[in-house]
C-alpha cells in the first residue's frame, strides 16, 4: 500500500517548531507503515528538534523552507513577501502531488489564504470554508464558516451546509447529519435578508435540513451542522474560547484572595478540568478542516500541543483515506450541472 | 417632589404575575416617597398577588387589562390580535404622558415592537436598539444591538454608539464610554461591508472610538460599548446565555454519576455559583435598556426574579431622574442639523 504523505508546517504556532516536531514524531512512530510525514520549515532548527527527541524515522523527511509567516503576519502580504516561507512551499508539495495533505497551527487567515490561492478551489466552490467543533450534551456540532468568510451569498451558505455535511457523514459517521441555519428566531420568516434566502435554498435541497436554530442552540446539539456568515461564525468562536479565559481568570481571582481559598480552587482544579474545561478546550479537537481547496487542509489553534498536532495529521489522513474532497467535489459538480 | 410613575406589565415574563408583584412590591416599600407604581394587567390576579403579601401600599395603583402577550405570541400579531393587553395599555399610560417609565420581563420582541410602535422613536434615531450587559474582568461591557435589529446601515450602529454612550455615561457614571466596532480582525482593514463603512463614520464622530474589537474582546473589557448588527449582537447573547446552561448540565451529569460525585458537586456548588454563576446571570442585572424610542422602556428576563424586576424598576427610574432620552434627543437632533 502506498503511504500517505502528509506535510506538516514545522513553523506554524506559537511553538513552533516544538510541539509541531513532537506531533509529527508521535505520528510517524505510530503509523510506520502508512503515514511518510514531511517537516516543512527551517532545516536547521526542525533538525535540531529532531535531535532533541533522539529518534530516527524512516517515514519524516524535512522540506527546507527558509521563511515564516508569523501570528502577526498580513494573510495576503505575507504570501507575497514571504514566497519561501514553511506555508508557500507546503502547499506546492500538495499542489504537486509531492504530498496529500497540508496541515498547519499557524496563522489561521494567512493558511486560508494561502491554501486557497495556492491549491485553487474545488470544482463547483463558490467559497472555501473553515468549520469548527463546538461542545455540546451530546457531542459535537460543527459551525460553517467560522474562517471569517464575510458578506456571503445565500449559495454559499448552501455550499457550506452541503461540504459540512459530506464532512460530518464521513468524519463523523453521521449518516445523514442535520443541519440549521443560524438565525434570531426559529421560524423561517425571522432572520436577516441573507438568512431569509438561504433558508429557501436549504429548504429545496436535497440536504437534512431542519429549520433555523438560535445563539442558544449552537450548544445544545440540536443540529450537526449550523451554517451561517463567517463573519458571525468568527465572532461566535472567538467568543467561545473567550469565555473559558474569562472562567479561568476568575478562578485565579477567586484563588488569590487568601490561603484557603487558593487551596479549594487547588482542590477542585482535578473536576473543573474534566467537567468544564476539557470539552472548551478547543486544542483537544485536533484542528478544524478548511473545505473547498484543492487538496486536504487541517488548520490548527496556534497553541496546539503536540498531540493536537498528531491528532491533525490523523484527521488529515482520514479525509484523504475517506476521500472528502471527491465526493464534495462530485456532489457540487453535479449541482452545478442540475442548474 | 412628584413622584415619579412607572408602569410594570404585571403579565411580563414565566411566573406573571408572581415575580412582577412581587418587586413591584419591594420597589414601592423601599421607596415610598419617590416611586409610584402602576401594576398593569388583570386586575383579579394582581390583587390575589397583593393580598397574599397581605400589604397595603399608597404607591401601588393597578390599571386593569384584560388581555396578555405571552412568550411565545409573535410581536406583530400579538400588537392587532390583543388590543387590551398588558403592554398595550401600559405603553399608552406612557405615551399619554401618565407615567415616565414601563419595565416588562415579557416578550422582549413583542415589548420592543410595541414599545417602537406606540412610543414612536425620539427625534433623529433611525432604529431604536437593546443593549446587553455582559460581564468581564473589570466590569461590565454593554453590546448594542441585541435586539434583532438585523440588516443594519452604518448609521444605525452610529446611532447605536451615541445612545449607548449616553446612556453608560449617565447610568455607570464613565465619563467618556470607550465605544469599540465588533469586527473580525483589529486592523480597521478588517470586516465585512457593514463594518468597513461604520468604522469611517465612527472614527469621524466625536464619540470616544477606539477601533474594532474581535469576539473574544466582549468579555475582556477592552471596551465599555460594543456596537453590532443587531443579528450578531442577539446571536451572541443567546449563545452567552447557553454556555451557562452548559455548565449547569455538565455538573448535573457529572454529580448523577455516583454518590461521591454528587457529595463533591454539592461541596462546590457555593463557590462556582459565587465564581462562575453569578456574572453570567443574567437575571442579576436586572433588565436592559430599550433605547430611541420616546418613553423610558425597560425589558427584563422572562425568568425575572422578584429583585431584578424591583431593579428593572430602579434602572428605570434612574433613567427617568437622569433625562437619558432627553440627552440623546438632543444629541441625535444637533447631529441631524449638522448633516
Amino acid at each position: 500500500m502506498k503511504k500517505i504523505r502528509i506535510v506538516v508546517d514545522a513553523m506554524g504556532g506559537d511553538l513552533a517548531p516544538l510541539n509541531d516536531v513532537a506531533g509529527a514524531i508521535i505520528a510517524a512512530e505510530e503509523k510506520p507503515s502508512t503515514l511518510e510525514i514531511i517537516l516543512c520549515g527551517d532545516e536547521n532548527k526542525i533538525e535540531e528538534e529532531m535531535r532533541r527527541h533522539k529518534v530516527r524515522l524512516g517515514n519524516i523527511e524535512i522540506v527546507h523552507a527558509p521563511e515564516s509567516v508569523t501570528m502577526e503576519d498580513s494573510p495576503t502580504e505575507s504570501l507575497r513577501s514571504k514566497p519561501n516561507s514553511s506555508l508557500s512551499v507546503g502547499l506546492k508539495l500538495v499542489r504537486e502531488k509531492n504530498a496529500e495533505a497540508f496541515v498547519s497551527a499557524g496563522n489561521t487567515g494567512a493558511v486560508m489564504t494561502a491554501a486557497t490561492l495556492k491549491l485553487g478551489r474545488l470544482e463547483g466552490v463558490g467559497r472555501p470554508t473553515i468549520g469548527s467543533q463546538f461542545p455540546t450534551d451530546r457531542g459535537t456540532t460543527m459551525v460553517f464558516d467560522v474562517g471569517a468568510s464575510v458578506d456571503c451569498k445565500a449559495q454559499h451558505l448552501l455550499e457550506f451546509a452541503t461540504m459540512g455535511s459530506i464532512y460530518m457523514k464521513n468524519i463523523y459517521s453521521i449518516e445523514s447529519p442535520r443541519v440549521a441555519l443560524l438565525s434570531v428566531g426559529e421560524e423561517k420568516t425571522k432572520g436577516d435578508n441573507l438568512t431569509l434566502e438561504a433558508h429557501e435554498l436549504l429548504s429545496a435541497s436535497a440536504l437534512n435540513f431542519t429549520g433555523n436554530v438560535e445563539g442558544r442552540d449552537i450548544l445544545n446539539g440540536k443540529a450537526d451542522i449550523v451554517v451561517c456568515d463567517g463573519f458571525v461564525g468568527n465572532v461566535i468562536l472567538k467568543f467561545a474560547e473567550s469565555v473559558l479565559e474569562l472562567l479561568k481568570s476568575k478562578f485565579r481571582n477567586y484563588a488569590s484572595q487568601g490561603f484557603f481559598k487558593k487551596l479549594w480552587v487547588g482542590m477542585m482544579y482535578g473536576t473543573l478540568k474534566n467537567v468544564i474545561l476539557k470539552d472548551f478546550d478547543y486544542q483537544e479537537y485536533g484542528g478544524v478542516p478548511l473545505l473547498g481547496v484543492n487538496g486536504v487542509v487541517i488548520i490548527g489553534h496556534g497553541k496546539s500541543s503536540p498531540i493536537a498536532i498528531k491528532n491533525m495529521i490523523y484527521k488529515a489522513e482520514e479525509m484523504v483515506v475517506k476521500d472528502v474532497n471527491g465526493k464534495i467535489s462530485r456532489e457540487l459538480e453535479r449541482k452545478e450541472n442540475v442548474n
